[in-house]
C-alpha cells in the first residue's frame, strides 16, 4: 500500500475530472470477495479488484465504497471482526482504522451501502459504476442499481455499455499514465519476472516435463510476489496461443515459447516472452525467422516515444517482418501493399502490445477501444491489426509491451489458401516446410519516457540468438 | 482421467441408489466455468467441480449433464470449438468424443440443457441437483429450476436445504468410501505433499522471509501437481488458524506451523502439518507440549479402525492430551470430567480430522452433518468437539486426517477466564508463561483398511521431536 496521500490525490483528481465533465450523483465501488476454488471455504488466493486497489488501496475482501461526486464525501463499507473471527483469524485492525489509513474518515457496516444507494436513487441522483468483472460484483451492483447482473458485467474486450462513461474516462485516463510510485513497483515486478524467466531458461533440457519448468517458475513468482500475472504459456507449440497443458516432455529440435509474468505483492504486473531452442541451438530455419522477430522487437522499441501512435509502431514493425519474410521468399510482392492488405496477420494474428499496470492487459474489462484507442482512431477489422489492444498516441508514463511474433498456424494457412485471402502474395509451397515450425515471440515491457522509452526491469534477458545459445550452453 | 468404466459404474451405482430410495425425475449437473482473477479473460487456474469430476471425469470448463433417474439416459451438454477457437487454442477433440471417452453416447450444445430441463418441468418431473458452490453454478441452477440463486447455493458447512437429498445421499455415500483407483491417486498426492514439506523443512532458517518458503513449497506442488489443495498455512503464530500473510522473517525461538497439501493433476488432495522449532531445537517448554501432541497423533492413529466412530477417536485423543496438560499442571481435576465439560476445546478448538478426497475437506459444501455424521449422531455444541467434521463410524476406504493440536490463544483464554467457562479446571496462572507460545499441530492422512489403518504416502515426514531436530540439523 502506498502512502495515504497517493490515494487521496487520485480520488480528488477523479472527482475533479468527473465534475469537469458535468457529472453529478454518486459513484459506487464494489471490492472483490473471496472466490471459491474447490468449495466455498476453500478459495483461490485473494485478488482485489484493480481499480479498487488504485483508488482505495485496501487489499482485503468484502469492502465497498461510495464517493459523492458533488460534495466529495467518501465512505468505506465493511464489517469489523467479531470475537469468533479473532479466535480463528487473529486480531485485526478495525475498518475505521483501515479506512483512515487510505485517507477516508467515514466508515459503516457493509450492509449500509444498500441504504445509501437506495436513498440516492429515491432522490433520482445518478449512480456511477465501473463494469463488473466477477459474478458477485455484478450481482451486488445489479442489486444496488436495479439493473440485471448481465447488464452491469463486462463483456471483456467490449466493456459494458451501461457503466458510467464519465467514471470510466476518468479512471482510464489516470491509470494509463503511471505515477513514479507505480513505475517503481512495475520495475520490481519486471526484475522478479526476469528472475523467473532465468530459472525457466536453466530448466530447458531435453526430457524434462514442461510442467516441471512451469512449477519452478511459478514458485519464484510466489516466493517474492503474489504469483503469476496470468496463466503461464510454456509450449513447444508456440503457434497455439492459449496452450495451458504442460504434460509434454521437452523434445529436441523444437522451439519453446515461454510467455510469463509476475504479479508483485503490490499487484503490479510484468510480462515477458522468450523463445528457446529446446536442444540449445537454433536450426538454420529457426534462426532465420528468430532474427526477423528479434529485429522487430528492437525496431518497435526504437520507435516508441511520446506523440507516436502505437498503431503506427505496430504497422511499421509488421512491415519490417514482412520484408524479412520476403527475403526468405515466404511472401511475394510489394511490402507496403502487403501491409495494407493485412498479410502480416497470417504470421502475427495478434497486436504488437498492450497497456500493462495493475492488470497485465491493463483495464481490458473496461472495453479495449475505450482503453487502447484515441477518439479519432478507428479499430481495424483485419486479422492482426484488429487484435491490437493499444493503438493510442503514446504519452510519458504509458507502459506497453513490445511483443512481435511470427507463427505458422496450419489451420489458418489452409484457410487463407482456400479463401484466397492473401491475394497471391503468400508462397504456400515454401510454407510447406514450416508446418511443424511452431512460433516465435519476443516480448519486453517498455515505459514511455519524456524523450523516448526505457525497457523496464533489471538486466535484459538474453534475446539475440547468439546470446540465448551462449546462456543455454553455459548453464 | 480414469478408464471410462469407472465413471459408467459410478453413475450406474448412483442411479440404483436413488431408485432404491424411490426417487424419480432427472438429475442435473453443472460443471464449473472459468473463474476470473484480475479481469474476465485472466482467470485463476481452472478447477472443475469435484462431484462432476467424480461422475463425469471431464476436466474442461462449461460442461453440463443430465441423468434420467428412471430411464438411465445420460446426456452431456457443451459446445464444440469453432475455427476461431482452433486458431487461438489449437485443435481440440469434439464434445461427442469427449463424452464417449467417459461412456456417454449422447451429447448436445450447452444451451440445450435449458430446453431439456424446461420440458421435464412442464411434465412436472422432479429436478435433482447438488448444492452449488460457485456463483455461476448457482445462477445456472436457479435459471433451470426456477429457484433463486441464494436458494441453491451452499451455505458451506450448513449445506443447502433445497438440494436433492436422494442425490446427496447417493453421492456422499459413494465418495466417502474411496475406490482402489482413488487410493492410488491419493497416495501419489501424499507423496508429493511430503516432498513439498521436505522442501519446506529445509527452508526453515532464521532470517528467511516466510513467503520464500511458501513459494518454494507451492512451486513443488505446481511442478508435479495441480497446485496446493488449500491456501498454505505457514506461521510463527500457530495459535491463529487462518493466517495467510507471510511477510515475517523467521525469528529464533518460535514454533513454525506448516499445514499444507498438494492437489494432484487428477485433483486428489493431501494434507500434512508439521511444527518446527525455528532455531532448529525445541525449548524445554515447547518440547513438553510437542510430545503431548505427538503422542496424541499416534494414539489417534492406533484407534483408527473399521467400526470405531471417529467421534470416539477424537474424544479419546483429547482425553490423552488433557492428561498430559494435567501433568504439566496447566489443568487440574478429573480428566474424564474435563472431557465431559469440553475443557479440551480451550487448547484444541478444532476437531481431530476430516474426510479427504477430491476436496481436502471432502464434500464440505454438501453440509458437514450430512457428510460427517451418522444418522444417530448428534453434533455437539462444545468448542472443539462441535468443530469435528468427521464423527462417523469408520469403514474401510474412508480417508481421514489425524491432526491433533495444542494452542494457547490469548483472546480465548481471557474469554474463558472472564466467563468461568473452565469451571475451575484451568490453571490460568500457569498459562501466563504460555501467552507467547503459539501452537502445535501434527497431521497425517490415514486410510481405514479392513483391519485397521494405514498412513498414506511414502516415507513418513519426521515427527518425533528428536527426529525433527536431527533432520533440521543435518540439512
Amino acid at each position: 500500500m502506498f502512502d495515504k496521500n497517493v490515494y487521496i490525490g487520485r480520488r480528488r483528481h477523479m472527482i475533479e475530472m468527473m465534475q469537469a465533465e458535468g457529472a453529478t450523483g454518486i459513484a459506487i465501488f464494489i471490492g472483490n470477495v473471496e472466490s471459491p476454488a474447490q468449495y466455498r471455504d476453500n478459495c483461490y488466493k485473494f485478488r482485489q479488484d484493480s481499480s479498487w486497489l488504485y483508488l482505495f488501496g485496501i487489499d482485503e475482501p468484502r469492502y465497498a465504497a461510495t464517493i459523492d461526486i458533488e460534495s466529495g464525501e467518501q465512505t468505506i463499507y465493511a464489517d469489523d471482526a467479531d470475537l469468533d473471527d479473532i479466535i480463528w483469524n487473529g486480531p485485526t485492525p478495525s475498518v475505521a482504522s483501515i479506512a483512515a489509513s487510505v485517507g477516508i474518515e467515514k466508515s459503516a457496516p457493509y450492509a449500509e451501502i444498500d441504504k445509501v444507494v437506495a436513498r440516492a436513487r429515491e432522490l433520482k441522483r445518478e449512480i456511477h459504476f465501473l463494469p463488473a468483472t466477477r459474478q458477485y460484483n455484478a450481482m451486488k451492483i445489479a442489486d444496488l442499481t436495479g439493473l440485471k447482473p448481465a447488464e452491469v458485467v463486462s463483456a471483456s474486450k467490449a466493456g459494458c455499455p451501461n457503466a458510467s462513461e464519465a467514471l470510466l474516462r476518468a479512471v482510464i485516463s489516470m491509470r494509463l499514465v503511471k505515477e513514479d510510485v507505480e513505475i517503481e513497483e512495475i520495475d520490481k515486478a519486471c526484475i522478479l519476472g526476469q528472475e523467473m524467466h532465468t530459472v525457466a531458461r536453466r530448466g530447458v533440457k531435453v526430457g524434462t516435463i514442461e510442467q516441471q519448468i512451469v512449477g519452478d517458475m511459478e514458485g519464484v513468482a510466489l516466493s517474492k510476489g503474489w504469483g503469476v500475472s496470468f496463466a503461464t504459456i510454456l509450449t513447444q507449440h508456440g503457434e497455439v496461443f492459449h496452450c495451458h497443458s504442460h504434460e509434454m516432455p521437452i523434445v529436441p529440435g523444437k522451439l519453446l515459447v515461454i510467455d510469463a509474468g509476475v504479479e508483485s505483492n503490490s499487484h503490479y504486473a510484468s510480462d515477458f516472452t522468450r523463445t528457446y531452442p529446446t536442444g540449445g541451438k537454433y536450426t538454420q530455419q529457426q534462426r532465420e525467422i528468430y532474427q526477423i522477430v528479434c529485429d522487430a522487437n528492437e525496431h518497435a522499441f526504437k520507435l516508441t516515444a511520446p506523440g507516436v501512435a502505437y498503431r503506427d509502431v505496430h504497422l511499421s514493425t509488421v512491415r519490417g517482418m514482412l520484408k524479412g519474410l520476403k527475403e526468405l521468399d515466404l511472401v511475394r510482392g510489394d511490402v507496403d501493399e502487403m501491409v495494407h492488405e493485412g498479410i502480416g496477420g497470417l504470421f502475427m494474428p495478434h497486436g504488437l502490445g498492450h497497456n500493462m499496470g495493475l492488470d497485465v492487459h491493463d483495464m481490458e474489462d473496461y472495453g479495449e477501444n475505450l482503453v487502447g484507442y484515441d477518439a479519432d482512431q478507428e479499430r481495424s477489422k483485419q486479422l492482426g491489426l484488429g487484435s491490437l489492444r493499444m493503438a493510442r498516441r503514446l504519452e510519458p508514463g504509458n507502459i506497453v509491451t513490445d511483443e512481435p511474433g511470427i507463427y505458422f498456424i496450419p489451420a489458418l494457412i489452409r484457410q487463407w489458401k482456400a479463401d484466397g485471402t492473401d491475394k497471391g502474395m503468400v508462397n504456400y509451397d515454401a510454407l510447406e516446410s514450416y508446418m511443424d515450425f511452431g512460433g516465435i515471440r519476443l516480448e519486453d515491457d517498455v515505459l514511455v519516457t519524456p524523450d523516448g522509452a526505457r525497457r523496464l526491469g533489471g538486466k535484459r534477458l538474453p534475446i539475440s540468438p547468439d546470446d540465448v545459445e551462449a546462456a543455454m550452453t553455459s548453464e
